[in-house]
């Protein structure tokens, strides 16, 4: 599902940074106090801490669950790799240093709204996990790690109450290995992830116009006609499902129909609208190819492979797309048309609408209810039916009021390289929501999207970690924790503990980067990438031509989503303005903006010389440019002397040229350096007025300068 | 198979520089011209290079296998993936940019000896690959994505002609899930690798005292009682084989029997010569567990395993193991030495000579030649079966001379933490071998050896690459190939493309030094372990007392095998050294030296502060105290003012206590600074003698002190 329209939530948080300041209302207790991610509902911090040594023991109590013995083994080895330590295997039951305690069994095949609360207690002598669920002792068992800490040269756990509970249900994550492939270790290691930031539904798009990625025994083209080979086996299918219990997540399966279908229609032609052939797209886009639904060969069909997709797949629920059908081929097909004005159907939607309907009773037939994106929601729809909203909290606010259940998406597409916070902030139920208790309770929760035009399985982790774990939180604390300093603070550390579970978001960095340089030294080619990032939203695609088996290797494909580097820039660029002229200390900007100068003389022999490296060159001249510029404002500044007018215009047009995006990176450091020649030309005002005013005054004016052009 | 005894092969090696001198006779053709690796046997440059662009065409002629298809497939992606260019489907057949032409097709499973010599032409138009089997062409593949390279901002093959084929037709690595688990995506990329350097047999050890690793459907409670779930299932076990057999790799598994045997035992007591229970072993070493050669219910078992193992992998060759056999348990049992007194069986020895006799029969019948370890070697055995030698060349020789194939293993074993040099030097069939040319055919190569008890998943691609490519190199290239400088050059470069493979040798560093670091800064623990080793040999073991589920992340988990930055350190002291008085630049051993003396105060509370780091401060604190002392030495030889005698006494006992081994590591720059102490000690001498016969001496007294105390 690539949308050509952006919810528009993204741009507002980008640029200025007092829009980010904290709601004064109310900072979640315990924020700024622990780095833990998803923060807790509750946490007190008790004097004192528990040693980790080698006589720590590990129990589990209550309803007997493999999960929890499970989380248990995994939990002692990652400490044991975290203390270096080798911790004694979990007792069967008894007291012990940590006990988990769990009164009852979780359900069969894990629920929307089974109890995920636990209460954690730790002293100098133990800790106590109880959970009402399994559930609870698996999310527990991940915060109690994310407490553990090095100090003194031992792993200590401070003492400490944690009760909590998830705010939302449902807290998924979708992953689309249909756009390219991705192999069984990313789901793997995405579901270890997910896992660690208490994330209970993956979200699994299995069918696109560019492949159908799952084995079906009873439809054998499917997969042998539409996939080039690239596809899960049910074996695997199951051990992901397997895997997934164990971690306390569901698997909800989509596949996606009647449109992006290309990929169902080239092993079984008959089911389209259209006369075929059909062949498994490679391009990216909305294409026109629909399954028919005037025929019952189509339900036919429908019925046996959602059965056996049904009987593979435990969870209650099951995906069936519903989004960006075009009417093309329908309105071109006179049969259909016909099928149409005998059942009143008076426009594609409402035929789309009896499509849902039928497609509904089959999946009802097979005990599962049906999740659609937007579209599918239509009047006709029975209440059970679950909307996913692309298109913004808006829509997902309206379904609830109508009855039915809802999950937030927008705000949450972590394909279209927004940073972190801007994913952090929107919220499935925003504090203004107006709606009424009864229909609050459908909001479900909401599902971070990594839709994979664009990721390989070198890069994919560096398009969904960290941040998703910037989303994991919404959906689970408390809805006044809005502090984005405080998230990027935990983000960063949680990042780090990412890393260590096995995730490459960080490891592949290096690799990619020393491609990127050829034979030649990787340091300068580092220094560039660090302050770059991918052209945002849907950009790429609009600035080349894109096909599904092209290399992800270049410059775009290496840097990160967010410069985390740009944005440490920018915090030094305001507090330096923020300071009284006369106690400004210009250290940190003067060090970032001589090191980005002097790099061009060291980067643009390699990237000459690489074959990855050329489209790169100019974005180096252009920092080093932007920088000199950035130097110049900073001695004025430094000085108190107003910069010539002449000169800032100069310096504008320059930094206008050089916001221009190439290669489909922008310059991620340039509305800051921007802001430091505007704020040299404007000194004088700067005297007239309040620092944080005359700040905010800068700060709209380089928002205007930093928009994307074109409408949004 | 824990070795107890050394091959005594690599301390030679380890020391004196001058020992490691490319043999004057016959550098081979090509050598230091090219960064291939294995070199090929010959290699000429000719004027002019290949551009690679988006026009370039792919396409394989003659004789169709699908493993060509497939590899021409992977080196489509591999060279996109290099050029970021979108390059072309390779064709069907066809004149194309690069023809790989096939004559024959291969074997319907891989045998040993199988054609795979290659040509390999490329002028400025076109490439052309020939090879008569479709081997040829994987391996030409190979070579020729190690010719692409970057200049000029494109990625170019230089025009060159390369006539190629392998010293030996066996080329092993043995990879040991044993002893700790090791998950399938280790195999996949293990065999990446191999085919990257042209190995052609993965040797896959399934069984052990800790650990039975692979499902048998007619004997489930083999892997069910003895492996704790870890263990490779038959679907899996196929996907294997068929993967390596896409990349001109053969699959070996080896069941090792009689001894080394606890995990049979565990699900099927019956089958040992002492009374049960048996529990799968946690610690490492020999155990006196064997199964019972005296009983018939024996042979019938392992007729029903290997033959459903032999149905499972298709190669011609299975692996019995057979060595450390214990007689404990035999000597013990009054009906199994009835049974030796019976059929006139004297030792321990023959009881496992019949049974080898036995069991060679099974495999017989069952299609299977057999393969052992040195002790199986005993005139009773019918000469197909293999012997592979732990034991050294001279085993070797002396199987050869009697007519059985053998394989070196001795000297390559990978996981004692040896240099690259080490395992480069030994020769299945040395220069200075005396073996008849009949007995010569019968040496068939070798095997690199990954013992598993000190790797987890995430480190044990840093023991493997790149010094597995060493041992490939010594397989494949020209025996008169023994330039150890220019290997080391050349492996630093396939050590970066193995990068990029997919292999994590180079980047699970950076993660377990941020673990080692805990929250505190990781450049002065990079800085340590940069130029730490661990212990090498077997003396890991002798120092703490390990099992197979401790943990695998501190210090001496963390450091690569080899320090180059100490290789680099030795080779600057010697240029130094060798340089006339006046004319020496010191530049880069001062660098060097006053950054380990500084490092200390950065990394100590850094250390202290980490559960992982503690045991590493003593360490550090040696570190900065030798390089002190090697600043000192360092300006007596600038100043040819030769260090009393006093001082360098001090100097050398306080360095012979930071040789003591720590937490399992060495600190690998000693020697190097020892060298420099005893340097500044007898400058005096150095005037009265050729400056390398004193470089020499020096390294003679840096020799003596720097062997390992204890015998071997």
């Amino acid at each position: 599902m690539t949308r050509a329209i952006l919810a528009g939530i993204a741009w507002a948080v980008l640029l200025p940074v007092h829009a980010q300041a904290p709601d004064p209302h109310a900072p979640a207790p315990g924020a700024a106090t622990h780095d833990l991610m998803p923060a807790p509902q509750v946490l007190e911090w008790r004097p004192g801490r528990l040693v980790v040594d080698s006589r720590l023991t590990l129990a589990a109590r209550g309803a007997a669950d493999p999960r929890v013995a499970a989380a248990l083994e995994r939990f002692r080895r990652r400490l044991s790799a975290q203390s270096g330590l080798a911790l004694r295997a979990p007792l069967g039951g008894g007291e012990a240093t940590l006990t988990v305690d769990v009164s009852l069994p979780g359900a069969p095949v894990q629920a929307v709204g089974e109890d995920e609360s636990y209460e954690l207690t730790v002293d100098a002598r133990r800790a106590r996990l109880s959970a009402a669920n399994p559930l609870g002792a698996l999310r527990g068992l991940e915060t109690l790690l994310q407490l553990a800490r090095a100090e003194g040269g031992r792993t200590v756990i401070p003492a400490v109450h944690v009760s909590d509970r998830p705010r939302f249900p449902w807290r998924g994550l979708l992953l689309d290995p249909c756009r390219r492939w991705q192999p069984l270790e990313v789901v793997k290691r995405t579901l270890d992830g997910m896992a660690a930031v208490k994330l209970n539904v993956f979200h699994w798009h299995l069918s696109e116009d560019q492949g159908f990625r799952i084995e079906s025994k009873a439809y054998p083209r499917l997969q042998l006609l539409g996939s080039d080979g690239l596809f899960y086996t049910q074996d695997q299918v199951r051990d992901v499902v397997a895997y997934a219990r164990e971690r306390g997540i569901r698997v909800v399966p989509e596949f996606d129909m009647p449109g992006h279908s290309s990929s169902w229609l080239a092993g079984y032609p008959e089911l389209g609208s259209a006369s075929g052939p059909f062949a498994v797209e490679r391009r990216f886009g909305i294409f026109d190819n629909a399954l028919d639904p005037t025929r019952e060969e189509v339900y036919t069909f429908l019925d046996g492979f959602l059965g056996e997709m049904a009987a593979l797949f435990p969870d209650a629920y099951l995906h069936i797309g519903g989004d960006e059908v075009t009417p093309r081929q329908w309105n071109a097909n006179p049969a259909v048309l016909a099928f149409m004005y005998q059942h009143e159907l008076r426009t594609a939607a409402d035929l789309q609408a009896y499509f849902n309907r039928r497609v509904n009773a089959i999946l009802a037939r097979h005990g599962k209810r049906m999740v659609g994106w937007d579209e599918v929601l239509r009047p006709e729809l029975p209440k059970d039916i679950v909307v996913q909203s692309w298109r913004g909290a808006e829509a997902l606010a309206h379904a609830a009021e109508q009855g039915y259940d809802g999950l937030l998406s927008s705000g949450y597409y972590l394909d279209l390289n927004f940073p972190a916070a801007a994913h952090y902030l929107p919220d499935p139920l925003p504090a203004e929501s107006t709606l009424p208790p009864a229909a609050r309770a459908h909001v479900l929760g909401g599902e971070a999207c990594m839709w994979g035009e664009y990721v390989s399985p070198e890069n994919i982790d560096s398009r969904l970690w960290p941040r998703a774990a910037a989303v994991a939180e919404r959906l689970w604390s408390p809805a006044a924790l809005r502090d984005v300093d405080d998230m990027y603070r935990r983000l960063e550390v949680e990042g780090e503990r990412l890393d260590r579970l096995g995730l490459t978001h960080r490891s592949s960095y290096p690799v990619m980067l020393a491609r990127l340089a050829g034979s030649g030294p990787v340091e300068p080619v580092r220094a560039l990438a660090d302050v770059v990032e991918p052209v945002k939203e849907y950009r790429r695609g609009q600035m080349r031509r894109y096909t599904s088996d092209m290399p992800l290797t270049r410059l775009v494909d290496t840097a990160r989503p967010e410069s985390l580097a740009a944005r440490r820039f920018r915090k030094d660029v305001d507090r330096l303005l923020l300071t009284p002229a006369g106690e400004r200390d210009e250290t940190a900007v003067r060090a970032a903006l001589s090191a980005w100068q002097a790099n061009h003389a060291a980067a643009d022999p390699v990237l000459a010389a690489a074959p990855l490296g050329a489209e790169a060159r100019s974005l180096s001249r252009d920092l080093s440019a932007a920088a000199a510029l950035g130097l110049t404002a900073l001695d004025a500044v430094k000085a108190g002397r107003q910069a010539p007018d002449a000169w800032s215009a100069e310096a504008v047009a320059l930094l206008d040229q050089a916001a221009e995006p190439r290669a489909e990176v922008e310059l991620a450091v340039l509305p800051a350096v921007r802001k430091l020649v505007l704020a040299a030309a404007q000194l004088d005002a700067a005297r007239a007025q309040p620092l944080d005013q005359w700040n905010r005054a800068l700060d709209e004016q380089v928002k205007r300068a930093s928009a994307p052009r074109g409408g949004h």
